[in-house]
């Protein structure tokens, strides 16, 4: 039913719209979503007819739509996202009020880092995460933690393909991120110097749900701070995230 | 070409599925959602393939289907609500560690309260806000914020509409209604003592950008709490959310 000729299905198409949309990009006209989205003008035009209508979409007064309040409302309502994030945001908070620098909860999301939720200190040294934003496995503290723990194929698929330098200090030689994620299994904790900005360090660790490995607890530090500390904190969250996500299923 | 012989768009059937999901019903079966979606099943099937494929439904291994990590990062990265959220967080977190019970931050969509996050302390009174909940606009104190600065049209539809008492404190008499949110507007605050719950007080400001109101900052407190301390809380937090939203936009 629901294929153009194309034998794309409706549902590809819609969401190659709403891929149109980012933090810089959160309104824009139909013309431009049919360009972006690499659509033919008058298909996306009805689509976006059809998605204002059913509030995936809203219109504003300039003709200019933007992603939906109630598409919002859908995507959490029932999501493991609001779960997860809810069982650990009080862990998040108390992190977050001892280092003052930046508290992050991220997840695997097809073979990316996808950060759930990040809490900021208005002085914290510099990040470049964002909220449903994505990293690299390879680099991000947190992705080093969901792939060490993670199903050996990504391993395997991540380690064969090209990995990318974010900064000279990424790990971009596959015999030393294999004996960096040996490392990581070993010690369940991950402590990357200046692997995605030279000038800060993330720490991260595993978040278990019934000892599955579920998510990654990270904090972002000045480069030379010191570590003890923060991975102590880490170490506590998580487990505390963890007997949260088991009394509440 | 994404209509069905019923007239209905295939976003419309998109809407219905993913509306079957909630707080409560995080996993289902296709057959499930074909049923709580009043879908024909095959048609059911077909759709949640499609939306397994492309990342807005996940299966997991049990062959139950889940909301998407990929459609709950769609929803989030470029919209307001994420702004919005990320503009008030600092502020909630300032009035939540003074009053330490809730904290919420609510829109007005389609004719109700939506809450895009609360705050809560582990031992605060009794609320049934949840984060991407609704409630009716005359009976929680965000949705009389929303109401009495909201469109003309919109209060006039909601006064002429019968008025359900949540509590045997809800403002249910037109009249009654009409003067309490005259008395909002005057004032720029609402205290609904009981309104909701009969154990608790909601009180709730308008949250401005650029002198419109587009949100509503509330905590709930124990029913006889004293007000005034936190009405002084929720008006600077309010002015600092508004001046975050203009520095940012």
């Amino acid at each position: 039913m629901a294929n153009s000729s194309s034998g794309e299905s409706v549902a590809e198409r819609i969401v190659r719209v709403l891929r149109t949309f980012d933090a810089d990009r959160t309104a824009q006209t139909p013309s431009q979503i049919a360009r972006r989205a690499n659509l033919p003008s008058s298909t996306a035009h009805r689509l976006v007819g059809e998605l204002v209508a059913t509030g995936l979409l809203d219109r504003d007064e300039g003709g200019r739509v933007q992603l939906g309040m109630h598409l919002w409302e859908l995507a959490q309502r029932g999501s493991r996202a609001l779960r997860l994030r809810q069982a650990a945001m009080p862990f998040m908070e108390r992190v977050q009020a001892r280092l003052r620098e930046h508290t992050q909860l991220a997840v695997l999301e097809r073979g990316e880092t996808l950060f759930l939720e990040r809490l900021s200190h208005p002085h914290a040294v510099s990040n470049i995460t964002r909220i449903a934003g994505r990293l690299p496995l390879h680099a991000s503290s947190s992705g080093l933690v969901l792939l060490a723990f993670g199903d050996p194929d990504l391993r395997r698929r991540v380690l064969a393909a090209p990995l990318a330098a974010v900064t000279p200090d990424t790990p971009t030689d596959p015999a030393e991120l294999t004996a960096l994620l040996e490392r990581v299994r070993a010690e369940e904790v991950v402590v990357a110097r200046g692997f995605v900005e030279a000038v800060s360090t993330g720490i991260a660790v595993p978040v278990r749900e019934n000892r599955r490995v579920i998510a990654a607890l990270s904090v972002v530090l000045p480069r030379e701070a010191p570590t003890a500390g923060a991975i102590d904190e880490l170490r506590r969250a998580a487990a505390g995230i963890s007997r949260a996500l088991e009394r509440a299923p």
